[in-house]
């Protein structure tokens, strides 16, 4: 019996040629993998007859979009992942979910090998390869881009030698992915850092200096979870759609950044993530009133190790598993309501509503009803700046 | 001799009584100081005389606004200093500077005690008094609204009885702290957090929301200093006073957040911070360019934590001193200019041009000019995610 | 009904005291409520008695041991907790056990007040009263010796003044605090920091340099918790109890430090932990071999943190509960046996077997067998140092 | 003109067949350069001697004792730096040394390239090669163990083919590395972890079972580097070779440990570091008494991370340079004495005196003298607990 490869498919030209590539390369059997996170496009059954076209001997398509928003978005959420304080994990939290639907095909199909459409400069490939290994150690893992040299133009050259049927269009200036939590757009024009981006570049937001009309919305939250948006219940999934549409029309979640890959280089990146972008900043401000001090000092740090570990592709790793055991533990808490102004690219909360709130307007109030007992301040001062003022004390004699 | 106090004068109501209400209590001669830390408002000569006036027998006023630019604000920039993520802790940087003057005037008058006007439940009172305990472990502090019962209906009564040269109109309804770094707004019905500001609140912005045109800038930084406004030279101070008008002209640095106080109790907080938002953004997009991953991975973490120690009054701390020999040594190389629209509240960096740069063309493009030997890919993956993959194969066998 | 007032009662000359000395000030009836966490000394029975003799409207004893060594100790022990990497925790784990005793006999009495013997420059007092503060936050606290200034020569008149039942012997020369994770021990001739500790100050250690046979233990943990030894299985408490004695009698779990105290001062403190420091020895080995790098390297920034947090008296803090939900999780496979010699002061594991063991054999040896494919090195190195060199490359220009 | 290759070359087996090996694989000139990190053994003019003999072009041997005990050990010192809480990073420290020295003799005979003796599968192939991209980017490394498979029986074949002037012996059944900072031991019977290491191993280090006399020592530190052992002055070459004598006598210093490998994998390891330990021990007991608590605090975490990427291989990185910024700040008052028992493999601190102290007698006692205010401490647990006292009364509620 041949041997068996599955492919992460996308539909395009790459990943097409790829089909009979491997094949050529390696004499196996290539079941095609098409895994639908929210990027949008096509069809998934014309997706998965194209496979068989271009020569799959399988093909199979998943709609994967409610667990990706359940298992792999709302983490993030609750972790508020932004890698480098910015970028939401876009591609690399679409990654692991992709990677599991491989690694089951791989097994249903008895493949030996996983094929992704990576180049051999960039995270994906690594998010690719450390997830197959650690849900499947077995496997084998190939990038026929990196792997075998498939360049565009011999891609281009082979889809018209084979006559497969797909549009070889000169390329698009822009390496894009996309999926129900953002837009990545990346080379181009835009590798000369001095370069502003422009509209062009942009899909999932209007341009923010448009004018238009201000749009409130109030989301609400249970225990980290967004449940509800204007009072209508909503699924996790739901929650983000209908933010991608409301806060992308506000231009809200585009960011330009120089970012710091984990191949050692760095790389410059235009993102769009509006829903992901309103939610986040939503979910920051419910927990600043609902999370305790020392809690949310901590959990920053938290958030920073979750967000460069995802980006890092150790989703599947156990420090991972351990952060999540703290984070859920943290968001027990985090529930009520954000009323947030979307206008002109900005997100901005004005007004927070919780039962499980610790802000106290008895004791934070400078009016009347102040409970607040002063007194005890000057022992704590005295005695919170001792050791401080004992060092001074010392460093003063000089 | 009588015993004298070092009073931190601001010329209003509450401070121009505490001069006779603290020689009431304490039978002490009053020495009025006012530090100029670029809060605007009253000419120092005014204020000092009206010191005087109120029977201090001393009355001292000092222009810092230059030393609270080069030795205060400039740390927190070099810092990407932001509190809870978001505050750029104008009032705590302020408090040291204040307090190296008053101890500075203790000193030379042979004061034992120091007073302020804070209140006995916010942040303030905790940083001056740890302040001046870490600069002159021997002197005494007092604070008459939080040690003496001095309420503001009491300070309006003991002003009209003593016939004060002030005017004692009703209260705003906030309470306002402001410098060249930014201004603070708390109180009224701003303690409800459900309520959003209002226009009203800001001084040092206008609405974002009003149609203007673009404004572009270009800021340059010489090891994390900002150097150059637009090719001029500027020094620290005039960079953050021209930020905060072209910047607070577009609407940017508005925030509006829940605080966790160091006192323990939750506050709501409006701030705006025009010039400094927008030096901590080209800043932090300068870095990105030009400070190595593992370092700038490293240095968000001693951010949060400068931020945390100076919000909490431990300016002149020994940790940190040791912070601040990280940061200094991470800004070495942070040099270049950003370019970055301002417009509609929003401050978006998009050029970047340093001499300094770790971002290479050569490594980073897809284009004719690769450098990047993508066949090093391959071992790097099998051994990064190594200790993770042989955890997985342990952990699947259950 | 008179006010009630429940008292941590130990049995001794303080406590006694405070039962009238509490009703006196306050008028209250006072309850006494002695718990035992292995304390060892008198009976229970008898502490009762005394308490009743001494005024105690009513006594309560309860054996919280096990407790203490399940929901204490454990995860102490789970987090290898070492407060400045030395000191096990012994007194700050004890605290919140007896504060859940003292808030649930105040909730069945009544009682609007708990009260302790603690000094006022100590951590129990604020152990004790935060405790408190989070079980019922409507509860007083009231602590004699700080708050009333019971003195210990007061304590004695008022002993003999009202003919109490204790024997009121000199001061012993050391202040003790003891129960079955340890033995705190200061004052004295030890607040001269120069002087060495003398053998008389140990109770649950042998001296290290005397002659004797050493010990070889094999402890077995399974998910993190010890459940036997020498293949005998054992409660949390026995595992302590049998390792106090063993590992005490090689003159193993010796402390001398000098120690920064959550008030602000550095204090001079001897401990003897034999149980608990063979314990986390074992236990961290377990884990070299059966924690994955990442998770290790970060699990050690939050047993810091854990420790610190449980020092200062935040057993019962969200922040407490969230490190727990990591530590959990890390924990998970911490499951096998580690041999370890006792012998001489020292606690020296040399075997450690498991089943979830990720040390592999045929990875790390440099014999026949060898599966690590080293041609892997050179692009792991290369991409791995690549943000390191290309950073040289720019500051070698200079 | 024909390539040159710089060698790294200790004298032995391996490395003196790499000089022809290389030869014959490259075409190229090989220089050897020999670095004398106090490793013992040979005289280093006969170690140069043997190096023509066996082929190079050129031998240069360098004294690099001094340099690697002050550059290299001392930065650890003040780091405390233990990798996983333990290993005092022996041999990770010497490779920064040798690589300075190996690319100064390139730079001087214009070499392109640097070959070592490591294999492909530890830490000290990746210390080599990112060292040298950090300090030379142009030039190549290369491995012959690792990139030309030269094994030690093909390296015993070629050194009899060849007639070289060494000793083919049977392999030592250990792999050792060792410099005046420690010794490191590993394979052979070690690799099975439940088995103890036997005396056979050790050789800086006495059996600390062996009945022997204790011996006193006092250490002083001026700013964290040790400046006098027993009164008389040394440099801290001199104090580690000291302490390496009597604290290995006295069996201080064997560690047993499975370790994290940056490569992915656990290894085992037996080191011996005497002086070391001691140091260390001696510091870190001088830090309690001289660092305020939360920069001691702190200074825990950047120890960690220090550890860590020293023993990555990252010395020559920019986040190494600014966390050495942090460290030699908080080690300016790490000035006075340390009076430290060694005896049976325990180094114990007994006694500490410090001009720099921190530690206030009339603060910390309990008897007469006692300056601390106790009346302070209601108001500071009050506050100090606030945030968790609130975050209580929200969680009771359910």
């Amino acid at each position: 019996m041949a041997e068996r490869v599955v492919l992460a498919y996308s539909g395009g030209l790459d990943t097409s040629v790829c089909i009979g590539w491997i094949a050529e390369e390696t004499g196996a059997e290539v079941i095609a993998v098409a895994v639908d996170v929210g990027q949008g496009g096509e069809d998934l059954d014309a997706i998965r007859q194209r496979a068989l076209d271009c020569g799959a001997v399988e093909a199979e398509v998943a709609d994967a979009r409610q667990e990706f928003a359940d298992e792999y978005c709302l983490p993030a959420l609750k972790a508020n992942a932004l890698y480098q304080g910015q970028y939401p994990l876009v591609s690399a939290l679409s990654r692991p979910v992709i990677v599991k639907h491989l690694v089951a095909a791989a097994q249903k199909h008895g493949a030996s090998t996983v094929a992704h459409g990576c180049t051999g400069k960039g995270n994906d490939q690594v998010r690719f390869e450390v997830g197959i290994n650690s849900l499947a150690p077995g496997l084998k893992c190939i990038a026929p881009v990196r792997d075998y040299a498939m360049t565009r133009d011999k891609a281009i050259a082979f889809a018209e030698a084979k006559n497969l049927p797909i549009v070889t269009t000169k390329k698009n200036p822009y390496s894009i992915d996309q999926n129900v939590f953002g837009r990545a757009v990346e080379t181009g024009f835009l590798e000369d850092i001095w370069n502003a981006p422009i509209e062009d570049v942009y899909e999932y937001t209007q341009n923010p200096a448009d004018p238009r009309e201000a749009d409130e919305v109030v989301i609400s939250f249970e225990a980290g979870v967004p449940v509800a948006i204007d009072g209508r219940k909503v699924t996790v999934l739901q929650a983000i759609e209908e933010l991608n549409k409301r806060a992308g029309a506000q231009g809200i979640g585009r960011l330009d950044m120089v970012e710091d890959r984990l191949v050692g280089i760095k790389s410059r990146e235009i993102y769009e993530a509006p829903g992901a972008i309103a939610l986040i900043t939503a979910h920051q401000a419910l927990e600043n009133v609902t999370v305790e001090r020392e809690l949310a000092r901590y959990k920053r740090q938290v958030e920073q190790r979750w967000a460069e570990l995802v980006y890092d592709g150790l989703w599947f790793s156990p420090l991972k598993r351990a952060l999540d055991g703290f984070v859920n533990e943290a968001n027990q808490s985090v529930t009520g309501d954000i009323r947030m102004a979307m206008h002109g690219g900005r997100a901005v909360v004005n007004g927070r509503a919780s039962q499980k709130s610790l802000y106290d307007f008895n004791l934070a109030t400078y009016d009347t009803g102040d409970t607040f007992d002063q007194s005890l301040s000057k022992g704590f001062i005295e005695i919170f700046g001792m050791s401080s003022k004992i060092a001074a004390k010392r460093d003063l004699q000089g």
